[in-house]
């Protein structure tokens, strides 16, 4: 990481702040969502997006008339953040109730991806980020596709990323109290998936789905 | 739902739009984080932050020093955005992948909550929000905590919802290819939870973290 920024530095509990490329990479990578703001006639703007990261990049998929694409296209500036929740923190004081988290803050000026190669092998990385193995498991896109589909870019340059990662921090005067503290991990469950059939009739369930099923137990 | 303004009408699939006080506040509900953006110094600005839905009312808790609190407090304008992610969405061709998800988007001015009883309330909405039935576990704040906190609210007055709960929406001509298709439901995993132990030794796991483990399955 460059030296942080006036609004990248983490200034409240700066314990948990986490200023390693790794760490950022790592939940970018495990995400699957990010939530995109941007400007509006002086307005704050946010919404959820797909997203992958390529390299120290972050890439931003959607159709061509989507309000953030469009904005990024024409050198906007947006700021994207992912957030994993990993456990509910349970002290015996109300006001000392957390969550245990990890998140990426980055900031950015848009920039579209125009070339036909790129394009493709950025929906390529989206699809291998969110379900892996998947990109042999389905068809490629065409053209057409492509130049239907924006995808635009920000360079990971300006970020912070910052972590709880612990038990309840309650006073000492409190630890006596007769109330149960401890954490709940939290993951993502994964229920039965469910097939659409088609006129090439039921499919086994591939082992890319089989895989998924096992990635995201809570730790 | 009053009529959307330019900005919060749903545009881009009007059909996936949810105007419904009955769909936003159950997402309200269920979430556990939201994403604050805001404007500082002419630039987007997000962060994940915990808050509770009280009536029609987002309630943001956190330092003093918080800055979006900062901002709000001073009535500065917001938008907060709480995304569920429900499913996998795979498709025979890679640019039709997709995610199952559920989504509230409200912008509003800040206002800060000063009333003693009214942090008091809007407290104990936050703990039971995130683990239902904890306010009667744990110790209750003291006037100097809740001095301590900054609490502040919009009002839900312009707000947005969107859905995708829909198979995979394949081309006609992609129909018979033969990948496996369909949907993979996701939710919230729970772990073992890991108590501390106080001076008070070890005790009992209290009901309502046992009904949070039930709490979240996939569907």
């Amino acid at each position: 990481m460059s030296e942080p920024t006036e609004r990248s530095r983490i200034r409240k509990k700066p314990e948990r702040a986490r200023p390693d490329p790794a760490f950022r990479d790592a939940v970018l990578d495990e995400g699957l969502v990010c939530h995109l703001s941007w400007v509006e006639r002086g307005a704050p703007c946010v919404l959820p997006m797909a997203y992958v990261r390529v390299g120290d990049e972050l890439h931003l998929h959607g159709s061509r008339e989507q309000r953030a694409l469009v904005h990024m296209a024409a050198g906007g500036e947006v700021c994207a953040c992912v957030t994993l929740v990993d456990a509910l923190v349970l002290a015996r004081s109300a006001k000392n109730h957390s969550l245990n988290y990890r998140c990426v803050v980055a900031w950015g000026r848009g920039r579209e991806i125009d070339e036909l190669a790129a394009k493709r092998a950025s929906l390529a990385a989206l699809v291998e980020h969110v379900v892996p193995g998947r990109g042999g498991g389905s068809r490629a896109p065409t053209e057409a596709e492509l130049r239907a589909t924006r995808v635009c870019a920000i360079r990971l340059d300006e970020w912070s990323c910052k972590q709880r990662d612990d038990g309840p921090r309650d006073y000492p005067q409190d630890l006596a109290l007769a109330h149960w503290a401890g954490i709940v991990p939290l993951g993502i469950a994964v229920g039965e998936p469910r097939q659409e059939v088609g006129p090439a009739g039921e499919l086994a369930l591939p082992a890319h789905v089989r895989a998924w099923r096992r990635g995201r137990a809570p730790h």
